[in-house]
């Protein structure tokens, strides 16, 4: 699969232009293609994997946690987008709609579902009955639509895959609880699976999904500064219960509207990934989820090689063994530079070399693609060695990811104090807010920078609003965003 | 989740209704509700676990074979099914199209997929160029649509889940080699992981996927007579690859198409894994997918259920430990003979029952879903027993199956010997065919039956075509079908 890689000759420097390095990062990894329809992309195999990776590790933790995967259907009549008033605002703009269907006009025109809670929402009518049927605790994994007017590939594309969790509970302490446990479960597997630090925090409610009482969300930071959301968690009330009519028979034989909750993260996460980690040698991907965590290349001269493959080849098969995800690149028809260069690009997290002399010294030598640090260590201690490497790379790469951030955080006063900080530095702001919508609509006009979240742990405490100058009800972080 | 099951009072029983056996024992089991979609249904925890545990197995054998999976895109330009004669032709009928998105009416309709060929094809033209590109090996996991007419939940829905494979290669051979391996794969895992023997044969020219040169499939035997495809395996010539201008530069450097190939399963499999099992006491689901292969079951008087729970725990960690999909049901408001109907109707293979004199003996009973065999076996000969139980139960399914199906086989001579056959017995039969549409349409016509496949192992040959009495080119195997 050669065309979209040779397409690439040289990644642009992030600085020169972040956009372009990170399209020809991708297109030079192989991750994607664009495809004949607007807005929507190819996961080419090396892309895909990724996503993969995440499903594996994420539904691990939502089994763990009580939940259960289901499908629900593509199509959502269209009447059913009307019954919760919010959410119909908010997503009717983006809606595409099967309109014929085998060679017939349909009655009631399909949306194709942007996200489910509609959907559910009539199915849980249908399946709850009393107390004992709570909480519900499902999951799906799903392709979604949104008809973006600007796409980005992985960052937001028309259609997309995610997961969405929709649970039902008695009370608003459980959905509560249930909205918190999987902020909590996003923000653990943004940091310790893609080593990508994340502000939590709530929405303020004009950044709320459309439907929801409180949305929570994970703001991770790119490296030109802008913000992706990585995963968000609601707490829908009773909205989607009284819309829908899901009720139960409470502990005291009475009729109560359920409280639902949604989560959601998406292959979205897969564009922050490149984003946060990423250089000017194109991927760099965190051991925790690069499919192929340490490749082993062999050096030196055509006499020796036989020898050195061989030693390589035991070596690999004890990595293999110990779990890690290791491949042998041997080709003789590329050099050993090519090599170096091909897998820094993909972001291959370790590279192992061994040549004529590292056999005569019983050693082999660890490099790692973050740091470019060389570690000459014994083979009798290769194993323990690479994975202790893998181990500080991850921490190494969250590491950096923070000190960008915290290098790149700022706190203003006022607009004025925004506007110039985004002139000369990108990043984040904390700033004081009153809570009216108009004032955070005058920051987003006048600096092109949406509230984030408001976050839970603020590193400070803004006193007065950066828009009026009022008495600030919250400390908000704001930034631009993808 | 209450609704579905309570709706099913007794399970109707297959002598009575196969249909309604059916039916009640999916509600009943809480595999499945209707959606609100017509044709649509949403695939409740229980059931979507059957299809979690089909992907989990097809994969790995996918991955081991060489293959990787990518995502193409759920819309299709209408213009490209345009490019292959057969296929849209075969196809359109069905196809749902989005003619409005965003608030706006679309200027070229969009298809929902109902297969990837089209979208494959144009994408593989942009990668591949040269023989280095070759064989190019994915699958994809996916939702597709067909616009049915008549549906049936898991066997026929308008939206359903499957994987599509897609190949391409330097030359029919490899090309070939490929359909066959797959065919195999899914041969393999019908009768060694589903307990579901198969025929394996190619489909007439008139049942062979539209664009196809040839298709090939697995047939399984549903326990009214009546036939699934259980999985098709296509060698597509280069018939995408003219319609997408699929080329490579060959090892002479010339231009050539590529060979390309698809193959899929759905979750139909679902369905005939439930037909082909399942009896009047409800599901019986063969080991090697079932969710849970054992529940445990304490028995006796309330004054020795402390000590008896406490030594089914100790044999569940055993178990567990073991490898063993294992859960107990020490539900006290709940009366073990409710709990034995409750876990057969829901098909889990081996129930294991502990009393206070299997207690005193150092015993312990394990019963077969299947078979109702009661073992009573030494606890500390607990897991190798169980394991053993499993064993057997799935070798006792497959040939139970088998067994169903040699006899409801016959072969036939004539369309009259067909339709009395079928009046008299369910079931599938080896005929004669001399090789013309209109013979087999005649076929069709006459008794409802169609081609199911030319097996590649016959059991029997026939000299004359069943409806023109002329010299037979192939004995054919036909049947109603879902």
């Amino acid at each position: 699969m050669s065309n979209d890689k040779q397409f690439v000759k040289e990644i642009t420097p992030q600085s020169e232009d972040f956009s372009r390095w990170y399209i020809d990062t991708i297109k030079k990894a192989d991750l994607m293609s664009y495809s004949p329809v607007r807005g929507c992309i190819v996961f080419k195999p090396d892309g895909y994997e990724l996503w993969e990776n995440i499903q594996k590790e994420l539904d691990r933790r939502f089994k763990e946690t009580g939940h259960r995967n289901a499908y629900f259907p593509l199509f959502i009549p269209e009447s059913f987008f009307q019954k919760e008033k919010e959410h119909v605002e908010g997503f009717n703009p983006e809606l595409p709609f099967v309109t014929e269907a085998g060679g017939e006009k349909l009655e009631e025109r399909l949306a194709i579902r942007p996200t489910s809670e509609t959907m559910v929402g009539h199915m849980y009518a249908e399946w709850i009955q009393s107390y004992r049927d709570l909480p519900l605790l499902i999951n799906q994994w799903a392709n979604v639509v949104r008809w973006e007017k600007r796409t980005m590939p992985f960052l937001r594309t028309s259609e997309f895959l995610w997961q969405e969790g929709h649970t039902a509970h008695e009370d608003e302490a459980d959905a509560r609880k249930e909205t918190m446990q999987m902020l909590e479960i996003y923000r653990d597997f943004a940091e310790n699976y893609l080593a990508i630090p994340v502000i939590m925090g709530q929405k303020t409610p004009s950044e709320k999904f459309a439907g929801a009482v409180d949305t929570f969300s994970i703001e991770a930071m790119m490296k030109d500064g802008k913000a992706v959301q990585a995963g968000t968690s609601h707490y829908l009330g009773t909205n989607f219960a009284v819309a829908f009519d899901i009720k139960f028979l409470d502990r005291e034989n009475q009729q109560q509207f359920c409280h639902t909750t949604s989560w959601g993260v998406s292959t979205r996460l897969i564009g922050a990934l490149i984003m946060v980690h990423g250089d000017d040698r194109g991927l760099a991907l965190p051991p925790k989820i690069a499919p192929t965590q340490v490749v082993m290349i062999p050096i030196g001269p055509a006499k020796t090689r036989e020898q050195v493959n061989a030693r390589v080849r035991e070596l690999y098969a004890e990595l293999k063994k110990a779990g890690v995800r290791v491949m042998v690149d041997d080709d003789p028809s590329q050099s050993p530079g090519w090599k170096f260069n091909e897998y820094e690009m993909r972001g291959v997290p370790v590279r192992v070399e061994l040549g004529p002399r590292d056999m005569d010294n019983g050693q082999v030598v660890l490099v790692s693609r973050i740091t470019g640090e060389k570690r000459i260590v014994a083979q009798d201690r290769f194993v323990e060695e690479v994975q202790k490497l893998l181990t500080e790379t991850h921490q190494e790469m969250y590491d950096r990811a923070k000190r960008f951030r915290d290098d790149h955080m700022a706190q203003v006063d006022t607009i004025e104090d925004l506007k110039s900080f985004l002139e000369q530095k990108r990043g984040f702001v904390y700033a004081g807010w009153c809570g009216s919508n108009a004032c955070e609509a005058q920051v987003k006009e006048e600096t092109g920078a949406t509230s984030r979240n408001i976050p839970f742990e603020p590193e400070v405490h803004k006193s007065t609003c950066l828009a009026c100058g009022e008495a600030a009800k919250h400390t908000v972080v704001f930034g631009r965003a993808y």
